[in-house]
Protein backbone atom coordinates (compact mmCIF):
# COMPACT_ATOMS: atom_id res chain seq x y z
CA UNK A 1 0.00 0.00 0.00
CA UNK A 2 1.42 3.31 -0.75
CA UNK A 3 1.77 6.38 1.55
CA UNK A 4 -0.67 8.58 -0.02
CA UNK A 5 -3.46 5.90 0.16
CA UNK A 6 -3.17 5.04 4.14
CA UNK A 7 -5.51 7.45 5.43
CA UNK A 8 -4.44 9.71 8.65
CA UNK A 9 -0.70 8.89 7.58
CA UNK A 10 0.57 13.08 7.80
CA UNK A 11 4.19 11.97 8.02
CA UNK A 12 6.12 14.95 5.86
CA UNK A 13 3.15 17.23 5.54
CA UNK A 14 2.60 20.42 6.86
CA UNK A 15 -0.31 19.04 9.15
CA UNK A 16 2.31 17.57 11.61
CA UNK A 17 3.27 19.86 13.99
CA UNK A 18 6.83 20.72 15.24
CA UNK A 19 8.56 18.66 18.08
CA UNK A 20 9.39 19.87 21.26
CA UNK A 21 12.27 17.77 21.20
CA UNK A 22 15.05 19.40 18.99
CA UNK A 23 17.04 16.57 16.73
CA UNK A 24 20.42 18.17 19.47
CA UNK A 25 18.18 17.07 21.97
CA UNK A 26 17.69 13.75 20.42
CA UNK A 27 21.74 13.08 19.49
CA UNK A 28 21.88 12.96 23.28
CA UNK A 29 19.42 10.63 23.87
CA UNK A 30 20.81 8.21 21.55
CA UNK A 31 24.03 7.94 23.40
CA UNK A 32 21.83 7.39 26.67
CA UNK A 33 20.44 4.41 25.09
CA UNK A 34 23.31 3.59 22.89
CA UNK A 35 21.73 3.95 19.64
CA UNK A 36 24.49 3.80 16.86
CA UNK A 37 25.24 4.00 13.13
CA UNK A 38 25.57 0.31 13.64
CA UNK A 39 21.95 0.21 14.75
CA UNK A 40 20.39 2.08 11.93
CA UNK A 41 22.15 -0.37 9.46
CA UNK A 42 21.00 -2.96 11.66
CA UNK A 43 17.54 -1.59 11.13
CA UNK A 44 17.78 -1.10 7.71
CA UNK A 45 18.77 -4.51 7.37
CA UNK A 46 15.28 -5.66 9.26
CA UNK A 47 13.72 -3.76 6.32
CA UNK A 48 13.92 -5.96 3.93
CA UNK A 49 13.88 -8.81 6.33
CA UNK A 50 10.49 -7.85 7.01
CA UNK A 51 9.32 -6.63 3.80
CA UNK A 52 6.82 -9.47 3.02
CA UNK A 53 6.36 -10.09 6.55
CA UNK A 54 4.42 -6.97 7.52
CA UNK A 55 1.11 -8.20 7.43
CA UNK A 56 1.87 -11.83 9.59
CA UNK A 57 4.28 -9.20 12.21
CA UNK A 58 0.65 -7.55 13.15
CA UNK A 59 -1.37 -10.81 12.56
CA UNK A 60 0.97 -11.48 16.02
CA UNK A 61 0.88 -8.11 17.67
CA UNK A 62 -3.18 -7.80 17.00
CA UNK A 63 -3.94 -11.35 18.30
CA UNK A 64 -1.71 -9.92 21.58
CA UNK A 65 -3.64 -6.94 22.35
CA UNK A 66 -6.96 -8.63 21.33
CA UNK A 67 -5.65 -11.36 23.76
CA UNK A 68 -5.38 -8.54 26.43
CA UNK A 69 -8.63 -6.49 27.94
CA UNK A 70 -6.92 -3.68 29.58
CA UNK A 71 -5.01 -3.37 25.80
CA UNK A 72 -7.79 -3.74 23.57
CA UNK A 73 -9.80 -1.81 25.96
CA UNK A 74 -8.25 1.56 24.31
CA UNK A 75 -10.08 0.14 21.32
CA UNK A 76 -14.11 0.14 22.25
CA UNK A 77 -16.63 1.98 21.76
CA UNK A 78 -19.28 3.67 24.49
CA UNK A 79 -20.90 -0.33 24.15
CA UNK A 80 -18.01 -1.73 25.36
CA UNK A 81 -17.26 -3.26 22.31
CA UNK A 82 -14.23 -3.16 20.13
CA UNK A 83 -14.53 -0.38 16.89
CA UNK A 84 -13.32 -2.88 14.27
CA UNK A 85 -13.19 0.22 11.69
CA UNK A 86 -10.91 1.71 14.27
CA UNK A 87 -9.26 -1.28 14.42
CA UNK A 88 -8.48 -1.50 10.98
CA UNK A 89 -7.22 2.07 10.10
CA UNK A 90 -4.66 2.25 12.81
CA UNK A 91 -3.45 -1.23 11.16
CA UNK A 92 -2.89 0.20 8.25
CA UNK A 93 -0.35 2.77 9.74
CA UNK A 94 0.90 0.65 12.06
CA UNK A 95 1.97 -1.23 8.73
CA UNK A 96 3.78 1.86 7.74
CA UNK A 97 5.67 2.57 10.77
CA UNK A 98 7.07 -0.71 11.08
CA UNK A 99 8.45 0.52 7.63
CA UNK A 100 9.40 4.04 8.63
CA UNK A 101 10.99 2.44 12.24
CA UNK A 102 13.07 -0.01 10.14
CA UNK A 103 14.02 2.69 7.55
CA UNK A 104 15.74 4.47 10.77
CA UNK A 105 15.97 7.76 8.89
CA UNK A 106 15.49 9.35 12.06
CA UNK A 107 15.53 12.97 11.07
CA UNK A 108 13.13 16.20 11.81
CA UNK A 109 10.37 14.67 9.87
CA UNK A 110 10.63 11.33 11.73
CA UNK A 111 10.82 13.29 14.92
CA UNK A 112 8.47 15.80 14.36
CA UNK A 113 6.14 12.27 13.68
CA UNK A 114 6.92 10.96 16.47
CA UNK A 115 5.42 14.06 19.11
CA UNK A 116 2.21 13.65 16.11
CA UNK A 117 1.82 10.35 16.93
CA UNK A 118 2.30 10.90 20.91
CA UNK A 119 -0.44 12.96 20.91
CA UNK A 120 -2.58 10.51 19.13
CA UNK A 121 -2.03 8.45 21.97
CA UNK A 122 -2.67 10.62 24.54
CA UNK A 123 -6.23 12.67 24.66
CA UNK A 124 -5.11 15.73 23.03
CA UNK A 125 -5.28 13.57 19.60
CA UNK A 126 -6.68 10.34 20.17
CA UNK A 127 -9.87 9.31 18.09
CA UNK A 128 -9.55 12.36 16.06
CA UNK A 129 -7.62 11.37 13.08
CA UNK A 130 -10.20 8.40 12.31
CA UNK A 131 -13.28 9.78 13.42
CA UNK A 132 -14.32 7.65 16.41
CA UNK A 133 -15.88 7.34 19.79
CA UNK A 134 -13.93 5.43 21.20
CA UNK A 135 -11.72 5.84 25.10
CA UNK A 136 -10.32 9.54 25.32
CA UNK A 137 -6.79 8.59 26.36
CA UNK A 138 -4.64 5.65 25.87
CA UNK A 139 -2.88 4.67 29.98
CA UNK A 140 0.55 5.84 30.01
CA UNK A 141 1.41 2.77 31.90
CA UNK A 142 0.59 0.61 29.06
CA UNK A 143 3.06 2.35 26.46
CA UNK A 144 6.42 1.48 27.35
CA UNK A 145 5.87 -2.79 28.60
CA UNK A 146 4.55 -3.10 24.79
CA UNK A 147 8.17 -2.87 23.92
CA UNK A 148 9.22 -6.41 25.45
CA UNK A 149 6.42 -8.12 23.74
CA UNK A 150 6.25 -6.48 20.30
CA UNK A 151 10.34 -7.14 19.90
CA UNK A 152 10.03 -10.64 21.62
CA UNK A 153 7.32 -12.42 18.89
CA UNK A 154 9.79 -9.86 16.02
CA UNK A 155 12.09 -12.21 16.68
CA UNK A 156 11.08 -15.53 14.77
CA UNK A 157 10.27 -12.81 11.86
CA UNK A 158 13.69 -11.35 11.99
CA UNK A 159 15.12 -14.89 11.94
CA UNK A 160 13.42 -16.01 8.52
CA UNK A 161 15.47 -14.82 6.02
CA UNK A 162 18.99 -16.65 6.69
CA UNK A 163 20.66 -14.53 9.08
CA UNK A 164 23.09 -15.30 11.50
CA UNK A 165 21.59 -15.63 15.08
CA UNK A 166 24.46 -12.50 15.87
CA UNK A 167 23.01 -10.79 13.38
CA UNK A 168 19.39 -11.07 14.19
CA UNK A 169 19.92 -10.27 17.91
CA UNK A 170 21.66 -7.30 16.42
CA UNK A 171 18.75 -6.27 14.33
CA UNK A 172 16.05 -7.28 17.53
CA UNK A 173 18.32 -4.96 19.94
CA UNK A 174 18.06 -2.05 17.25
CA UNK A 175 15.01 -2.71 17.70
CA UNK A 176 14.56 -2.62 21.31
CA UNK A 177 16.82 0.57 21.01
CA UNK A 178 14.80 2.59 18.68
CA UNK A 179 11.06 1.58 20.86
CA UNK A 180 13.05 2.87 23.96
CA UNK A 181 13.66 6.49 22.24
CA UNK A 182 10.45 6.25 20.02
CA UNK A 183 8.28 6.28 22.76
CA UNK A 184 9.81 8.33 25.26
CA UNK A 185 8.99 11.13 22.11
CA UNK A 186 5.26 10.05 22.02
CA UNK A 187 5.38 10.43 25.90
CA UNK A 188 5.82 14.13 25.68
CA UNK A 189 2.72 14.98 25.48
CA UNK A 190 1.62 12.90 29.37
CA UNK A 191 4.26 14.59 30.93
CA UNK A 192 4.03 17.39 33.03
CA UNK A 193 5.34 21.09 32.12
CA UNK A 194 9.16 21.16 32.39
CA UNK A 195 9.57 17.54 33.60
CA UNK A 196 10.24 16.46 30.54
CA UNK B 1 25.63 -4.17 54.07
CA UNK B 2 22.78 -4.57 55.87
CA UNK B 3 19.60 -3.04 55.03
CA UNK B 4 19.27 -0.61 58.55
CA UNK B 5 22.94 1.06 57.43
CA UNK B 6 21.87 2.38 53.86
CA UNK B 7 20.79 5.87 55.12
CA UNK B 8 17.50 6.63 52.99
CA UNK B 9 16.59 3.26 52.53
CA UNK B 10 12.96 3.23 53.98
CA UNK B 11 11.49 0.08 51.99
CA UNK B 12 8.82 -1.87 54.38
CA UNK B 13 8.45 1.52 56.67
CA UNK B 14 5.91 3.75 57.66
CA UNK B 15 7.39 6.38 56.29
CA UNK B 16 6.70 5.02 52.40
CA UNK B 17 3.53 6.62 51.21
CA UNK B 18 1.12 4.17 49.20
CA UNK B 19 1.62 3.92 45.63
CA UNK B 20 -1.28 4.88 43.89
CA UNK B 21 -1.23 2.11 41.74
CA UNK B 22 -3.28 -0.67 43.03
CA UNK B 23 -2.13 -5.20 43.86
CA UNK B 24 -4.71 -5.65 40.83
CA UNK B 25 -3.65 -3.42 38.14
CA UNK B 26 -0.16 -4.02 38.70
CA UNK B 27 -1.14 -7.77 37.83
CA UNK B 28 -2.71 -6.14 34.16
CA UNK B 29 0.32 -4.23 33.60
CA UNK B 30 2.58 -7.67 34.33
CA UNK B 31 -0.02 -9.39 31.77
CA UNK B 32 1.38 -6.73 29.48
CA UNK B 33 4.84 -7.23 29.65
CA UNK B 34 4.62 -10.93 29.76
CA UNK B 35 5.92 -11.01 33.20
CA UNK B 36 5.30 -14.51 34.39
CA UNK B 37 6.61 -16.99 37.37
CA UNK B 38 9.11 -17.96 35.39
CA UNK B 39 10.61 -14.40 35.43
CA UNK B 40 10.52 -14.11 38.87
CA UNK B 41 12.21 -17.55 39.60
CA UNK B 42 15.16 -16.30 36.96
CA UNK B 43 15.56 -13.04 39.07
CA UNK B 44 15.70 -15.14 42.13
CA UNK B 45 18.12 -17.15 40.49
CA UNK B 46 19.87 -13.54 39.04
CA UNK B 47 20.04 -12.98 42.83
CA UNK B 48 22.20 -15.67 43.72
CA UNK B 49 24.25 -14.94 40.70
CA UNK B 50 25.31 -11.32 41.09
CA UNK B 51 25.27 -11.64 44.93
CA UNK B 52 29.68 -11.42 45.05
CA UNK B 53 29.75 -8.81 41.88
CA UNK B 54 27.11 -5.85 42.73
CA UNK B 55 29.61 -3.93 43.42
CA UNK B 56 31.75 -4.77 40.01
CA UNK B 57 28.07 -4.20 38.30
CA UNK B 58 28.11 -0.42 39.94
CA UNK B 59 31.29 0.14 38.71
CA UNK B 60 30.17 -0.27 35.08
CA UNK B 61 27.01 1.84 35.57
CA UNK B 62 28.75 4.19 37.38
CA UNK B 63 31.24 4.24 34.47
CA UNK B 64 28.24 4.33 31.66
CA UNK B 65 26.39 7.58 33.60
CA UNK B 66 29.85 9.49 34.20
CA UNK B 67 30.84 9.21 30.48
CA UNK B 68 27.89 10.47 29.29
CA UNK B 69 27.69 14.55 30.84
CA UNK B 70 23.45 14.51 30.20
CA UNK B 71 23.46 12.28 32.43
CA UNK B 72 25.88 12.84 35.13
CA UNK B 73 23.76 16.22 34.93
CA UNK B 74 21.64 15.21 37.58
CA UNK B 75 24.30 14.94 40.32
CA UNK B 76 25.62 18.01 39.99
CA UNK B 77 26.26 21.02 42.68
CA UNK B 78 25.46 24.49 41.37
CA UNK B 79 28.64 25.01 40.39
CA UNK B 80 28.60 22.26 37.54
CA UNK B 81 30.72 20.01 39.62
CA UNK B 82 29.41 16.55 40.17
CA UNK B 83 28.32 15.74 43.87
CA UNK B 84 31.03 12.83 45.04
CA UNK B 85 28.74 12.12 48.02
CA UNK B 86 25.80 12.24 46.35
CA UNK B 87 27.14 9.81 44.02
CA UNK B 88 27.86 7.50 47.16
CA UNK B 89 24.88 7.64 48.76
CA UNK B 90 22.56 7.70 45.50
CA UNK B 91 25.32 4.14 45.34
CA UNK B 92 24.48 2.20 48.39
CA UNK B 93 20.79 2.42 47.43
CA UNK B 94 21.58 1.03 44.06
CA UNK B 95 23.38 -1.60 45.43
CA UNK B 96 20.81 -3.04 47.68
CA UNK B 97 18.07 -1.84 44.23
CA UNK B 98 19.99 -4.55 42.58
CA UNK B 99 19.37 -7.02 45.67
CA UNK B 100 15.62 -6.24 45.60
CA UNK B 101 14.89 -6.34 41.51
CA UNK B 102 16.82 -9.61 41.65
CA UNK B 103 14.45 -10.85 44.78
CA UNK B 104 11.25 -10.44 42.75
CA UNK B 105 9.20 -10.08 45.84
CA UNK B 106 6.85 -7.83 44.36
CA UNK B 107 4.31 -6.99 46.90
CA UNK B 108 2.47 -4.23 48.57
CA UNK B 109 5.57 -3.09 50.20
CA UNK B 110 7.57 -3.27 47.30
CA UNK B 111 4.87 -1.16 44.97
CA UNK B 112 4.69 1.27 47.40
CA UNK B 113 8.64 1.60 47.05
CA UNK B 114 8.71 2.01 43.59
CA UNK B 115 6.24 5.08 44.12
CA UNK B 116 8.85 6.68 46.67
CA UNK B 117 11.74 6.18 43.85
CA UNK B 118 9.42 7.93 41.31
CA UNK B 119 8.99 10.15 43.58
CA UNK B 120 12.90 10.75 44.39
CA UNK B 121 13.62 10.78 41.28
CA UNK B 122 10.51 13.36 40.18
CA UNK B 123 11.22 17.02 41.17
CA UNK B 124 8.28 16.42 44.29
CA UNK B 125 11.43 14.18 46.28
CA UNK B 126 14.73 14.64 44.43
CA UNK B 127 17.34 15.96 46.81
CA UNK B 128 15.58 15.75 50.00
CA UNK B 129 16.84 12.24 51.15
CA UNK B 130 20.68 12.65 50.69
CA UNK B 131 19.99 16.57 51.71
CA UNK B 132 22.07 17.96 48.25
CA UNK B 133 21.74 21.01 46.76
CA UNK B 134 21.38 19.48 43.24
CA UNK B 135 19.74 19.66 39.49
CA UNK B 136 15.95 20.00 40.81
CA UNK B 137 14.22 16.79 38.31
CA UNK B 138 15.74 13.85 36.66
CA UNK B 139 14.04 14.99 33.35
CA UNK B 140 11.59 11.84 32.32
CA UNK B 141 13.20 11.61 28.57
CA UNK B 142 16.38 9.96 30.51
CA UNK B 143 14.54 7.54 32.57
CA UNK B 144 13.55 4.33 29.94
CA UNK B 145 16.33 4.77 27.67
CA UNK B 146 18.74 3.62 30.49
CA UNK B 147 17.29 -0.09 30.27
CA UNK B 148 19.47 -0.49 27.40
CA UNK B 149 22.48 0.01 28.69
CA UNK B 150 21.85 -1.36 32.11
CA UNK B 151 20.59 -4.76 30.92
CA UNK B 152 23.28 -5.16 28.81
CA UNK B 153 25.64 -4.36 30.78
CA UNK B 154 24.68 -6.77 33.03
CA UNK B 155 24.58 -9.92 30.51
CA UNK B 156 28.27 -10.76 31.01
CA UNK B 157 27.73 -10.78 34.93
CA UNK B 158 24.42 -13.12 34.37
CA UNK B 159 27.01 -15.39 32.50
CA UNK B 160 29.67 -15.61 35.22
CA UNK B 161 28.37 -18.47 36.82
CA UNK B 162 28.17 -21.28 34.44
CA UNK B 163 24.72 -21.19 33.45
CA UNK B 164 23.74 -22.15 29.95
CA UNK B 165 23.27 -19.67 27.10
CA UNK B 166 19.72 -20.06 27.68
CA UNK B 167 19.50 -19.56 31.19
CA UNK B 168 21.22 -16.27 31.23
CA UNK B 169 19.33 -15.01 28.14
CA UNK B 170 16.14 -15.87 30.61
CA UNK B 171 17.49 -13.83 33.13
CA UNK B 172 18.20 -10.57 31.56
CA UNK B 173 15.22 -11.06 30.06
CA UNK B 174 13.55 -11.04 33.25
CA UNK B 175 15.44 -8.10 34.08
CA UNK B 176 14.11 -6.18 30.98
CA UNK B 177 10.67 -6.62 31.83
CA UNK B 178 10.81 -5.89 35.61
CA UNK B 179 12.93 -2.55 34.41
CA UNK B 180 9.63 -1.97 31.99
CA UNK B 181 7.29 -2.31 34.71
CA UNK B 182 9.62 -0.31 37.58
CA UNK B 183 10.09 2.68 35.09
CA UNK B 184 6.55 2.54 34.42
CA UNK B 185 5.90 2.69 37.93
CA UNK B 186 8.39 5.90 38.74
CA UNK B 187 6.74 7.35 35.77
CA UNK B 188 3.50 8.52 37.95
CA UNK B 189 4.87 11.69 39.35
CA UNK B 190 5.64 12.94 36.18
CA UNK B 191 2.71 12.17 34.36
CA UNK B 192 -0.08 14.55 33.94
CA UNK B 193 -3.84 14.08 36.28
CA UNK B 194 -5.73 11.29 34.83
CA UNK B 195 -3.01 10.32 31.88
CA UNK B 196 -0.93 7.39 33.48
Amino acid sequence: MSQQLIPGYTYGTHEVPRSPVTIEEFELLKQAVLFTDEDARHLQLSEKVLEDQVEAVLDVWYGFIGSLPQLLYYFTRPDGQADGAYLAAVRKRFAQWIRDTARANYDQSWLDYQYEIGLRHHRTGKNTTDHVNSVANIGFRYLFPLIFPVTITLKPFLAKKGHSAEVVEKMQQAWVKSLLLQITLWSQPYIKPGDF
